[in-house]
């Protein structure tokens, strides 16, 4: 609670719309003494920023980050971090259009039918443009994990592009940073960018699956019954603009298995239980096993397009709308960074309940 | 907050274990003055109950609910409604096996890990049989929501059992209530019934998808940006035991469109606007649209096998095991109402929280 | 949230009326692995209990709670603890006049208004009933705390009685257990019984003043800004059926003094910092300073007189009552167990939160 | 949760040090469609601002507010209102000797306790400036309640000053606006004038009791058991700085007082029902009457005074402090505005959550 607010311990509230000064998140709940300063969060806001390839919108944000809150010294004090990012590149173009017509696929109708009035430049509150306060909470997140978790890695990659998926068998997780998809496989970062050419000339999008890993969790995260570490895991990344879909270790293809398939074996390693397989992406009954946790969502393409769509107007008339503006063709790819900052939010909040609740001392051992 | 709460407004706690004297639910937030009695509940869970084929577990247990609080002469009072199932089947059967080893796919090992000891009698909280307390919730919310959205009606079925798919194009609602699986093509339901008793045959079990609708659910449930409709979805439903993947809409499939392809577009008819497809399953910006929301999940092959598996024993022991006993070897079958539970909890608790921040009065329409 | 939960991380849902089956709380966020069995919770019940001396209510209730989930062979798992304890005096009187008549100081009026009906046998929800549920639950935050803070000691008492309060130079902790008033004043006890005995023959009731301390709490508990240990305690003690006003430390007084009398002045001693005063009640900036924890709270006089009082029915007429039945001449003695529950359940919860955000490890020290 | 947050459904989150670039608050859950811009919002923190005055601190900061998100052309939109005031005098003193000792009756040494680290400048987050913030949302709050609750009137005031109170007959609302004392008794205000021109000069502070009360507030707001209205007052009017104490209608007092006294009889007025008298401060069980709501708080003394006191350095050795700087010589003062802003988020809050379970419908009539 309330509805602009996620995480329970490690509680983040975003704010802003598209096209108004400023958009921000407050950290609430962060551990104190963790050294901390802009040039910690850049990095991953500069990962998400638009304009960086021709495959994303041509929106120029400088995207920086101000801390205007909860440090001191260059360290966190334990409490609420304000995050505040301004908004810099808002275009003072016509949006008597949108907001006279709903754009198919746009969540323009639906608050329009909930509020009874909307702010239709950019999108407001709806715009992708709110997932930056997630990155730099995300940010923030990740430099607490980093001091309470050190061995943590957080991973997120494009693993298919509309129906073109990657190879499993070229996965590179060095190719991730080297092409402008994050895609771990270069043979389709080629061949996408093909496909996207093309797209972007025919005036039309394509969604994409993003696939996040987390090595190195300690089992013991998450917790029975409503909050399971995969439960929270699939509001964090639906909640994501344009989610469609979320899947834990095998996913919906778990639905084809059969028992035998499934459930990972567990032999004996050097350093505790070791698993033959990670059909379960790490987390069994909502808590993790200490394996990788593998969450994957689809992004659905972007619905701002310049092929001509069927709607309605506020006053009921019908007509064809053509979304101009700088859209990304692939909204897809800028989810990678925003699928990672959620599953660090997600962790670290579950490591802080699990301290809550359990404490920092020895827990089940085995062997 | 917190672990085994959900709903903000309409607030659901479930309590017990498998092989504990009860197990139940306190409902919390339930509006005054509906008319509630055990009665209205029970279809609810006799739907849930084991033994009821031969595709479900055989455990018999007559899931029988008892209001202890929170009505009068009949009708709810507005304060917390306790639910109680008493368990009367649990068998005194010799844990130590599983109380030693850990059984593959299941949460033995994490609630050890986690918690340093566990109930091994019969999962204890990580049961299914804690989604009894979900589905008498359920019952609860449907009640409410038959008074408040009279028009609303909540589906579901089963779609595919293993590899094997419904044929859309015979997709029939009556067929639903007519065979043992839900199943809404009754010629999938009798390949399934074939397919199951060859995997029982064989100590194996296998996994399944399900989907539930709701119809009639009005525009405007949902709120951004972290209280969306489909999040809250998304986490109810992964929440249930076995569930590995859920989609809206298109969902994972979403990933493989074109825009064009994806958007739903707009006509007006004689009531409002109307949309040409349902790509976005009822749901756009986490907002419902006033289109059937759907919903999809698929639950994994239950881990309870025959077929030996690998594991280790707590003292770090390489050991095979066999999980006897009375399983369901496809529980994805007692899914089903389970989800619908959780689908008519979800839309109550935003129909709630709507009411709470805009009020019943008009909002915006469309012509 | 919602509406009959408390706490934060260990969180209590308390449900139930006063002439239902049954009244009980569910405990979630545990830690895992305290010894915990009915004995260790009766106790304490069993102070709250009515009908112990003849200045409480007659009723007799056994209040025996049952722990229906949540422990395994004698240990809390970490799962929610459901505490139910059967309601077993339930007279079948007639409760057609306060049905129909709202009785002057009760919740009968407002619970009409709000919710458009309500159970009137024996005050239902309203029912002071309810704090035998909080006492339960108070249980099992003692038994945690005891394994957490081995030197916590919380003790609750009565400092007034209408306008006679105790000769604190007389206050003797061991007198609290001798008399019927949990007073530490020998002397004002009996003045007391003297008092009460011709206030029950004259049909009327009187107030009261509960004190609870905590000793041993460790400095740290409660955060800023709304997460004050001060402002839940508050909450915690307002939300104590008929309490009309919480102190901390000097409390309302403090209104009174000068800066230079109010503020405590710190030497050093051999274990840390000493304070030479306790106006603050152990808290500083909604943290606890490691002194004692003051709380002190004034309960109303019972509003069910034999004295009869003008009032209105539901139908809009003008008429008197006269409330008879079994009704304690002074709530407030059997507060006090129930000021000791709250205490022990926030400072749990706080224990708990804080080791969420700070850890268990060395925090800033002083010399 | 968590902890810089308060209320369910209209939920404010604060932020900002008393010396960092700026202060705030994101209010959450605001319904749409309310008129709202700076305009509406600056005269209650200009109420508040301090320097109006010789009786309150002279540090000069405008405390103007900017809105950065939620409104569009000048309404709420339903999204999140971030509302920023920027600090503008931050004189840069020289804090080494507070950031080494503790000020008595100072949260410095809580916060080093807990956090093992504090921004001491200005009291960083424990500063009164903080305050500030909650005023901004409360005149939020006070819009929404005003096209909501068109009819309510939040009037708060000053009735003691250490221990010289108001006399009660010579009681004048129109009075409090003009003294700066918000005192309702221009006879007693004179005297404080001398009260505290006299303090001043010793070096000394004084405390002060704050009354708020709310005319026009509906039957019904309020839940049992922990959704208490007065609970939630006291828990908010407890979160403000330097507050001991809180009492709601008679409020301490009741605890003198027998049942024939206490209990307010009521009759029949022309509009419903009246009462007699008001001893329960508009609230029974949790939920308001239709009195008025009436809370009371009492404010230390200033713990900043020029006396020297006792304290401890971080080192552990024993010095003497005495706290130079701009401060208020009654804190109380000040703590007006701020009273009647909790109020109004308060009543607000449970507004929302009024609706949200029992709608905007007729619920139980009287006659």
């Amino acid at each position: 609670m309330s509805f602009n607010s996620f995480g329970q311990m490690f509680r983040v509230t975003t704010w802003g719309e598209s096209h108004g000064p400023a958009i921000g998140a407050v950290v609430d709940g962060c551990p104190p003494g963790v050294t901390l300063s802009e040039a910690d969060i850049q990095p991953w806001l500069d990962r998400r920023r638009p304009g960086q390839s021709r495959f994303t919108t041509q929106r120029r944000e400088a995207d920086a980050v101000e801390i205007l809150s909860g440090t001191y010294e260059g360290r966190t004090t334990g409490t609420p971090i304000q995050l505040m990012i301004r908004n810099t590149d808002q275009r003072s173009k016509d949006y008597s259009e949108i907001a006279e017509s709903f754009r198919p696929g746009h969540a323009d109708i639906t608050y329009w039918q909930k509020y009874g009035l909307r702010d239709p430049r950019g999108g407001g509150r709806s715009s992708a443009r709110e997932t930056a306060a997630r990155v730099a909470a995300g940010g923030v997140a990740r430099k607490v994990l980093a001091a309470l978790l050190p061995q943590l890695e957080i991973t997120g990659c494009m693993v298919a592009m509309g129906p073109h998926g990657i190879d499993r068998a070229r996965f590179d997780a060095a190719e991730i940073a080297r092409n402008p998809f994050f895609c771990p496989d270069a043979q389709a970062a080629a061949q996408w960018a093909e496909e996207l050419d093309a797209l972007r000339k025919a005036g039309d999008s394509v969604g994409a699956v993003i696939e996040v890993t987390a090595r190195g969790v300690p089992p013991g995260l998450g917790a029975p019954i409503y909050g399971k570490l995969d439960a929270d895991l699939a509001a964090a990344m639906m909640s994501i603009n344009a989610v469609k879909g979320v899947e834990i270790g095998a996913g919906m293809a778990a639905a084809a298995l059969s028992g035998t398939e499934n459930a990972d074996e567990i032999r004996m390693g050097p350093g505790g239980p070791e698993y033959l397989s990670n059909q379960a992406g790490g987390i069994l009954g909502g808590i993790s096993t200490g394996q990788e946790v593998v969450v994957r969502f689809a992004v659905k393409p972007t619905s701002s397009i310049l092929t001509p769509r069927r709607t309605v107007t506020r006053t009921g008339d019908e007509t064809d709308i053509v979304t101009k503006g700088r859209h990304d063709p692939c909204v897809g790819i800028r989810a990678v960074p925003v699928g990672e900052a959620m599953m660090a939010c997600v962790l670290l909040d579950h490591l802080l309940r699990h301290r809550a609740q359990v404490g920092e001392g020895p827990r089940g051992r085995i062997g």
